[in-house]
């Protein structure tokens, strides 16, 4: 990568950074552009030389959030010699963790979710993140079941869809307080135990 | 009941639908009080006179959305003769339905959520609905164990809270179009046979 555009590269990562901070601090619609640049160290027009408008910083800041968001790296790659079916646990309570990013990044998705009730323009990214998480899962499921650590009856479809909509209701009552943390992972585990064994 | 509560009453209702339609169209960010008050046929002065400020119209907003929420009322009595776990699948799939009530009520209550998790204030209000409407959920998995519809080694604690809050999960998936309906209620079926049978 030339230097130019490792500095492009670093400056699209500094303002997605300070967008995903204004989203978890104060939503999507208290989140204000000129804040965003000045916490990123930019000017609004080289701010907008990145992100054309609004909504396609917006719509970055979701991919930015969904690349960052534990499970997303952890079912990329399933480490070698685990069951599937651990590596599944693994990576689905990773979302379930106090560390400032996990919980960062999960309100920036709950919030952006919650927005596409209302507007329209933002569903077919929140609809790409839910399709590529869930690809995932189910292909992990599937590994499971051939390595004979989940049971060869499951859905896989089915399984994965449930299970990450299970993942994210844990989240929002997390985030939202009705739910202890310890407690919301008792839940996925058990969930997990019922749906793939 | 004497004509004036009789009035009282009306005007209070006449207001929730108001700030309720608001909360559904515009989120509660985008609701305004004039906007409601306007809806509803009266002066911002009487709104004031029922609701103190704009935390008590959004509690009570709440409370309105739970109180005609499909499941809240079908689990309240269960009809006799009906296996329990019939009645609470019914009541659990009552909440996906494209009716416009079910759905606006469903996009109150999955705002308010969403809110909670900035606003403080709020969580105490989204506790109390969770948990009033967990506990119905288990007295109705205890009357399955003790009718036989239920499997005796159920926690009903655990799949109360699991079932609650996948279903949260499923209308929010459904509201941002993420789910079609008909899928959305498939999935729910799968995992309450999953859990209690």
């Amino acid at each position: 990568m030339g230097r130019r555009d490792e500095t492009r590269k670093l400056r699209r990562e500094s303002i997605l950074g300070a967008v995903t901070d204004a989203i978890a601090s104060h939503g999507v619609r208290g989140m204000r552009v000129d804040q965003v640049a000045a916490a990123a160290g930019v000017s609004p027009p080289l701010l907008y030389y990145h992100f054309a408008d609004r909504a396609e910083l917006v719509r970055a800041a979701l991919e930015f959030a969904h690349e960052r968001a534990p499970s997303t790296g952890l079912l990329a790659e399933l480490p070698a010699g685990t069951p599937a079916y651990e590596a599944l646990e693994t990576a689905l309570l990773a979302e379930l963790d106090e560390a400032p990013s996990v919980r960062k990044f999960s309100i920036v998705w709950g919030e952006l979710s919650a927005v596409a009730v209302f507007d329209p323009d933002v569903r077919p990214y929140v609809n790409g993140v839910c399709a590529s998480w869930s690809s995932d899962v189910r292909r992990t499921i599937r590994a499971g079941i051939d390595d004979g650590s989940i049971a060869p009856d499951t859905d896989p479809e089915l399984a994965a869809e449930i299970l990450t909509t299970l993942i994210d209701g844990l989240c929002a009552r997390w985030l939202a307080g009705v739910l202890e943390l310890e407690r919301a992972r008792a839940l996925a585990r058990a969930a997990l135990e019922r749906h793939l064994r």
